[in-house]
């Protein structure tokens, strides 16, 4: 994996800055023949769109996508697929005084220490923005499974934005598109605004925990010893912005369990083997087995922030910043589709890979 | 990275069962005129040994590791080192009981499910015995890091294992290699071991929690978007047998966190910037910042236990599965060297990549 | 190497058929602080546009390049360049007669047979075309290349169309931009040029060979076993469409030479090592000794003809097959800028490769 | 494709040097179940081994494989393959004297140049030996493809050896296993040997050109553009020590050619799509179609030679080097069986690669 790509056989590549021309997404390695266009790509961007609510960013972009290759009347030809977004409310203006500075938290010191040079229009390459182009390629990546895999679900939610956690006896996951914050519980939406609304009157921002399943995903995905599907889904998560952890199953928990609460104790069923608990997340040694699989990650908070923190800036001395400009105070919402589109390409391109290593064939049991 | 390797241009492909004749690692694009030999790879095989302490496992294995290319006259030569570690101590018959049967919790089944031929003896690919071939390519990492980054210091610790928790305010790392838990506080030894032989003698085993700290390592490695120092540190732990989590820096806590509270703020001191906090664990926007790197990780309990648990058999008929033979009551013990071999490989690796791409520049500030 | 991507640490994936709406490059890992804008790469592309001249196909396009990301003010940032051009002249109407037959020696057939879909239109991913894409990627790397290595320079030319060979004998470097046929000799422009008038009066086409020279090349760069320079050259060039065969330096000929004959042998000169001839084309083991690189390869005729031959459909009927269209008679020709493109992106990603390997130390002589 | 590593699904990493303890190959992505053992690797190292004849080297080893890892009770796992030869014969003492002196025409400087040190026992890593690791991962590859493409042949012949050509007319493959030339035609191999045989007292090497063909290789493998199966199949002969020139079908032939002349005709025969001519060697747009591939390469000669030749050394002094020891008069000899291992490899892995792309299914004619 270079350093804008991910993915083996199905291969994203990503490209584009916050405030230039445009940005997107280069999709190698589609299987040909998929049913594509426009308007099926277009619904998950509209899931991650800034300006949707007072709770995400206001900057308000259409954020149209358009295929420039790899389609020919309607379906995919296993040809390289270009996505691309063009930014078309760019207000550079907004940025000019963060030029100079580094806000704390931020990817700003970082890349003027590695690259000399950054655009820091916006954030630039750092920026939110680029999850863009991965919802886009992950919208590609839903076209392939919804026709390889038809009774594969995947879905993301909120499980966590500060110091509000939901309550999963009321999860529901109907729920999950109905309010602006991916909650599987309509009873909390108005509870999480206010909390919301305080941060942002706070001149402040707030994390976030979500949580991410695949339903109906086929046994046998993945591949010891460093393709496994717990790493290549740790790896997908934690390339998202401002992600700083990534569990699977039981994640971090796993540290204070037994063996003998741990294991996923198995059973026949009528349809073949039936696990009477999920702790392992859907993957054992790293190889899926069918159950679903479930990823939680966190988001850190904004670090774009009306609160004045101390730093320095280029010609080293030291200043106040102050982060104006148009900001998500809870990154973390906007994630949910992300780490959706991540899940999607990882799957393919390990189905992919199984396919191609395997063929597919699958040893019995009975 | 393909199936069972890892890395860009310092690129290790493991090899080898936990029964078969011998095990190792390819190692490639290691940088030429490196000082190495086996005594200083063996140290770190020595501390990740089978059979130490009545804490690991009694199968008792000298784990000499062999280099069979690649270095000439006590120095690489630039090209690929293969170093090798034969299974003296294979006791096969203790696992034949299992050849038909899967451990719950355990790779077992998926292997089984994606192969449809799997080598049983000891867990075959899916033993942690793998583990040994990564801290011998992880020796090789670090004898390169040592010339090349004299100050870097790499060092993990175990912060949990089951119900107990280090005290952070007894930490001393002069302590860690002074037991056989990598505990940093001595106080703490007994009381661990205690424990530890309860869960044995329950016919148990228990999950744990490891950090591991890279001090010295400069700023500017890792890169946007997909070679982000994080993600390669999360997919290299999330490698590791039995990890189900991973953290970089404040790690799921962070979700709770609010903008204020986790900048890390930034001041000028007589060397240049100091942060006067590490709530990112030493990168932002994927790139190091020059500050310690903190990552954490959870290993779930050893599934191999002596207490009856439900499963199926490869006949699909419903079974009780006890497993005898050798096993780690916490493998989480012997991930400490692993992952500091995992961390020194990502680190190498980065900064040859960063070598590549930038040349090793770094833009000033002041 | 992924299906459409070539390189290592600058890694080029084209994307783009003939008659989409546009094709380009994503070009990762670029060194930030490359000093680029479009005029630059667009002198490149204005040497491979066609339109040029009778010799070329009458397709008139202005091939203008965009930088859609990866720059600021003026400079490379070290993340993805994507650049694009529009495809603004299809006449797809010419195609529809195609669309359902197989060109003979044409990927018509394959496309179909692999693929099941295939965007006939100008031959979709399968047209030249393409190499526009690769010269704009091509276009950054010169630039790369012309503040890294400014000695270095790199030129192609014909040396063969159909039964036209140059005179060695009156090479003149100087001549090959002032002529359509990309020849060092002035003196057989009008030869040429009345010979391939009448291969295209014969409603036929011609082969031709290139060759490309690379002066100013460093020594070091290439590395054993597969990432040899003249491996990756060989790709690079064998890459190219309707290329059938690659050789560097003596090439096929060298079946026939003697060991005494083949060597090149050394002097010490004022300025280091000399060699008294160059029979390795600038390459040993693999890896290049600061002679100049010179590579020769063989295009293919243009597998669409005036001229009616025996082919089948898609329903299995057989047909005669006559391609009208704007076709280059001699496709050669303009394989010339895409040679260079190819020979300027593999030595910049050697470069950078031998950069973050051995920290572009050498070994010294004397 | 790293250093040592080629294929994308089958990936195969090669380790050792000429006079270390063992050399070997690290194969990983061979599909599981083939049935496979060290006898059927055994029998294609056995056609490379030196000392067979008074044509190559008189180094007489064993040459015995052992397979390290991924099989079991006979069949492949789907774990990673290692297997490995050790080096049971060397006379370090025959090359003490060229440690400080480079011979004209081998790698010996550009090592020394790129790495400053180097391992100069019989030429370390850049000797033919490294080879016999490749026809290892090659009995692999032809373990898998017997299996999965059981009409699959794969067969390489010399074609030319200095000033001697094969006579096409007397063409007889059965012939080729039955000389020490892998000439197919019984008639010629007095003759060549005679010409060796002079070449050798003239204290001199030749080169050669080989020919392999696959026959029975599906239509629809190899993908555009950078994994075109022109391009693997390149890269993989280029790879081969000493060769400079790689030729598919027609090859540099192809420059000479009419598109009239070059087209390969269809028809349909009773059993689909027949081709009139193969001039494309199996192979258009870089996916096979179905008919015979074929590839030519040239080996230069042998550099290393009794006749001294004018050179420098270490210290920058200008010296006359004699090459004693063993060395073949003509490397191309043993260099067939080593790119019907390269070939092998590519088309496995192109098969697996098409598998995961597209699920092997194809387009249909008629």
């Amino acid at each position: 994996m270079s350093f804008n790509s991910f993915g083996h056989l199905f291969r994203v590549t990503t490209w584009g800055e916050s405030h230039g021309p445009a940005l997107g997404a280069t999709v190698d390695g589609c299987p040909p023949g998929i049913a594509i266009d426009e308007a099926f790509i277009q619904q998950f961007l509209d899931r991650r769109r800034p300006g949707q609510s007072k709770e995400t960013t206001q900057r308000k972009e259409p954020d149209a996508v358009r295929i420039l290759s790899g389609t020919f009347e309607g379906r995919t030809t296993g040809t390289p697929i270009q996505v691309v977004i063009e930014n078309t409310n760019q207000r550079s203006k907004d940025y000019g005084e963060i030029a100079q500075q580094f806000r704390p938290g931020h990817a700003d010191i970082t890349y003027h220490q590695k690259y000399g040079v950054r655009d820091y229009r916006g954030g630039g390459r750092s920026s939110a923005r680029e999850t863009a182009a991965r919802v886009a390629a992950g919208g590609v990546a839903q076209a392939a499974l919804a026709q390889l895999v038809p009774d594969l679900k995947i879905y993301g939610y909120m499980v966590q934005m500060g110091a509000k956690q939901i309550n999963r006896a009321r999860f529901d996951r109907e729920q999950i598109l109905q309010n602006p914050f991916f909650l599987p519980d309509a009873l909390a939406v108005d509870e999480w605004a206010d909390y919301l609304a305080a941060i942002r009157k706070g001149q402040n921002s707030v994390g976030a925990a979500i949580e991410v399943v695949a339903e109906g995903c086929p046994a046998g995905l993945g591949a010891p010893v460093y393709a496994k599907m717990d790493t290549e889904l740790a790896a997908a998560m934690m390339s998202i912005n401002a992600v700083k952890g990534v569990e699977i199953g039981e994640g971090m928990a796993a540290a204070a369990l037994t063996g003998v609460d741990n294991a996923d104790e198995m059973v026949m069923g009528p349809d073949g083997v039936e696990y009477l608990s999920n702790h392992a997340g859907g993957i054992l040694g790293g190889i899926t087995t069918g159950q679903p699989i479930t990823v939680r990650f966190a988001v850190k908070p904004t670090s774009s922030i009306l609160t004045p923190r101390r730093s320095v800036n280029t010609r080293g001395e030291e200043v106040e910043v102050i982060t104006k400009g148009r900001h998500d105070p809870c990154v973390g919402i906007r994630a949910v589709p992300v780490a959706e589109a991540m899940m999607a390409c990882v799957i393919l391109d390990q189905l992919l890979m199984d396919r191609g290593q395997t063929g597919g064939a699958r040893g019995v049991i009975g």
